[in-house]
């Protein structure tokens, strides 16, 4: 399998190539994109380009990381990256501010109707959202079950705490629905995961009184 | 001149190759890395270590968003990437939480003695900053004067105003100094500049109570 830093493909294909590109990768490795995160990640930037323009939060993907060796200068035309790879990545995807809060997020998708693999978390993300709780940031992930068109916002805490456990391997659909905040898809934004956050900070407020 | 997308050469020399590199572009294109941010970015990076080893708070550099047409996968080790371009930026370098507040800053360095030029600022970095001072981060600059070895901690809303004058170009030594929180430059870390964000919350405070 093609290991993609950041368990996502979408990097490929922000370029003027895309569809070409798309069809050669699929080709080649014969990989199902539908399932790589590409749809979950697409509503994310739409829904954060939409908060942004709306002056309602300034959230951004982060980009990911690539370590360059080797760049060409061509008289007359832009700097050409010609040998470069992946590095590891120290962070989640998405962070930013909402009304002064820091939001910091990993999203994941699953085909699976039932349940899902913990595995698609990475230990990195899973440190990182454990050193952002500690900074009191509101840290959660966006858990979307493709096949059944429900996508779910969960506190860090729950997902760090289970990640760590030995003898698990997945959360139950059930699980997820119990600990989250349901995000209904829809037209603008296309994710609003930030009414989630809302009932978040209202949880905190009612817990600690800040 | 070559064009880096954020200003900064450090992303060339992350790699093991750093040395030779160096020498190689310094050779090709006479540029002197000094006045590059290199010292201050890398200040900035090991306080960054400093205060997440510490527990004190989470800040990380983006890394430079990169535009990739082509990979190769050989045999046996790690993809490479062929062809790839620098893309735009849309944000400043640095942000993460520190205590629940969402922190937002750019660095730049000047040799120059008595004024910093404002095109060091690029203008997706201002309006950056102003979008999350919208959203009540907390933000600034920090501004190296790597010649007379003074650091200053800028609250963003001065450096915007700044900026956007069409009869300035850049601003004196005297008004950073009366603008900023300076920051020492010391051991561990080497450039403490959250006692400057916290006068800076210390300001916010006094100013509307939260």
């Amino acid at each position: 399998m093609v290991k993609y830093p950041n368990g996502s493909s979408a990097v490929f294909f922000k370029s003027a190539n895309e569809s070409e590109l798309r069809k050669k990768y699929n080709h080649r490795k014969n990989i199902d994109f539908s399932d790589r995160g590409m749809n979950l990640e697409q509503m994310i930037n739409e829904s954060n380009k939409y908060y942004r323009i709306k002056e309602i939060a300034v959230v951004h993907k982060k980009p990911t990381p690539i370590q360059i060796v080797k760049v060409d200068y061509p008289k007359r035309s832009r700097a050409v990256i010609k040998e470069a790879y992946f590095r590891q990545e120290s962070t989640t995807d998405y962070n930013g501010v909402y009304d002064g809060y820091y939001l910091d997020f990993e999203a994941k998708e699953t085909k699976n109707k039932t349940n899902f693999p913990l595995k698609n978390f990475h230990e990195h993300q899973i440190v990182h959202l454990a050193e952002c709780l500690k900074q009191k940031g509101i840290c959660f992930t966006i858990i979307g079950f493709t096949s059944l068109n429900r996508y779910f916002a969960t506190p860090a805490n729950r997902i760090v705490k289970a990640w760590w456990k030995k003898d698990r391997s997945s959360l139950t659909l059930k699980e997820i629905k119990d600990w989250s905040v349901e995000i209904e898809s829809s037209f603008q934004p296309t994710l609003p995961y930030l009414k989630a956050v809302d009932q978040f900070i209202a949880d905190r407020k009612a817990n600690n009184g800040r």
